[in-house]
């Protein structure tokens, strides 16, 4: 059942022949067939002892706050100290428009003819599940190979940023020194989320850059009190997060960034939060497989097909109470009267 | 089917005979039994035409903010003007502790004692999902016996503000003019729900109101911009989320809180958005309670049950992806191989 080949050619072949099997084994991830879904999950669990060695990095920001040009310039510094480096994208955007505004591999030229660098657009198939299934099953084929760091982009236009801090040990948000940009990070939830703040383009305005500093860092203090007592500010021993000043154009900030991402990684490693995290997003992931699974089952249960048009049509039309709806829908599904939900 | 006593209670009953029915069918709709809830579903759809007719008014503010005092000096306000007040709870938490935060009758002394308003308690059956369910019912009981404001009140510590957001009309946010209460909200994504903003107490220090006000307005203003383009401020005929001061203990400003939902009234009924928001919400609930039956469903097979404890160590441990044990379990519940998700 498992492809021998590509399982071969990921642990043990040469770069050229890790980059074959790994294209090789993403397209048997994301292909529909049923066979090739046996063929994908044996691999993947052949694959699995030899992952989870990299550090795992997620990147969001709106566009123009320069992700392409800080990756690049993040991956060539990671990789002229000895690191190989995959730079994976969540764009959900791309299954609409049918190009993803991330993928674009010209977008990193020289990282892009890298050796030690593999770069993959976003997959573009459907949800926004479906499209964080497809990466998160490529980074472990990744890992597999030997990637060390494992960068997962997404733009930061909708939930695509949960996807991406779910599967990375370490989620980073780009802003510009504009003025609203925290307030709109913290209405998306994402700003919460952040282990790290790099305010990027600083050079451009420094006043601009100082005051957006003071002001994100103020709101992550403000977050953080009435959160999770977990993450109390006082303990030395939890990470607290932090705002950063870059210019990825110019080069400026990418070593205190990389320095900053080396101490969360540390710090985090040797207060265990670092392995509970990865259980975590595993477990959740996993549930939120089976949600997409339970629900795609329910659309095209020939039943609920049946029922379903008239039935909307009753609920927005106030005829039928939705609960009520549901409940039938439900029992036409199972065959059988439901007792009651929850 | 029809409980018929319950129905006439409900429809023709005096004051005293309605309450008798209202607490009977609320009972009916809360049972588990499969029985009851057969019963309970006809009932509601013979209610059902009786009902849409009140106005639904959702109010949460954090603990010590002071939503008792202002929704009893709101409930006595009305009654005098001619109105029949309900008011429903929505408090996960009370299934949790065993007793609701938010459901004792004497916090409101002097309108849970009035012939013109109804006051309940939170339900106290599990999940948000199942207590908003619950309460999303008897709002509909509430108005075909002819209340004609419903109030949804909800503490401010989970996502149960978004829940009593998607069954009301209006949903009103309660803040003291504390500095960072703000960002709370917003972090919480309560603020960007919010048709109205009311800062409470602003008696006590008039100084600090002000300033909780103007940078209210100005958040409100910046998450506007950003939204959905419908929002736009500049369109004459939408609402745009106003900030008020009152002082519910001294009762200033309740006669100019209700001028504000009224207007709110007016104008959403005027272009349409009332309506369109309770379609969108009914269809919405239906697809919650669907889902939330997907999910009991799934946990309680048989298959299921074998299978996770295991399956769940495993992902944990890193011995098979979360995206395989998700299809296995997929598999098992259905008895047969299944194709990709999605």
């Amino acid at each position: 059942m498992i492809p021998a080949a590509i399982l071969d050619g990921i642990l043990h072949g040469s770069a050229a022949q890790q980059r074959r099997a790994i294209a090789k084994a993403i397209t048997l991830l994301e292909s529909t067939r049923a066979d090739h879904r046996a063929q994908g999950d044996a691999l993947l669990t052949a694959l699995l002892p030899h992952t989870g060695k990299a550090f795992r990095l997620g990147i969001s920001g709106v566009p123009g706050v320069g992700k392409s040009t800080f990756i690049e310039a993040l991956g060539l510094y990671l990789i002229a100290q000895g690191h190989r480096v995959a730079v994976l994208t969540i764009d959900p955007s791309s299954s609409v428009s049918g190009g993803s505004i991330l993928g674009d591999k010209t977008r990193m030229e020289h990282l892009s003819v890298n050796d030690q660098a593999y770069i993959r657009p976003s997959p573009s198939s459907g949800t926004l599940g479906g499209v964080a299934e497809k990466t998160r099953e490529a980074m472990l084929v990744c890992e597999a190979a030997g990637y060390d760091v494992v960068i997962v982009e997404t733009v930061g236009v909708g939930q695509s940023e949960t996807a991406a801090a779910s599967m990375t040990d370490m989620f980073v948000l780009l802003q510009l020194p504009n003025a609203g940009d925290d307030l709109q990070a913290i209405k998306k939830g994402v700003m919460e989320i952040a282990d790290l703040v790099v305010i990027n383009k600083a050079d451009l305005d420094p006043h601009a850059a100082m005051r957006a500093d003071a002001q994100i860092t103020s709101s992550l203090r403000i977050l953080s009190q009435h959160g999770n007592p977990e993450n109390s500010r006082h303990d030395k021993a939890l990470w607290h997060p932090k705002v950063l000043q870059i210019s990825a154009l110019l080069g400026q900030g990418v070593d205190g960034f990389w320095d900053a991402v080396s101490q969360y990684r540390e710090l985090q490693t040797a207060n265990g939060r670092l392995a509970t995290r990865r259980e975590k997003q595993a477990l959740a992931w996993m549930w939120e497989r089976i949600d997409a699974g339970l629900k795609q089952a329910f659309r095209q249960h020939p039943q609920v097909k049946n029922l379903l048009p008239a039935l909307q049509q009753d609920v927005a039309a106030g005829r039928i109470a939705a609960s009520t709806a549901a409940r039938n829908l439900l029992s036409a599904q199972s065959g059988q009267a439901l007792s009651a939900i929850e």
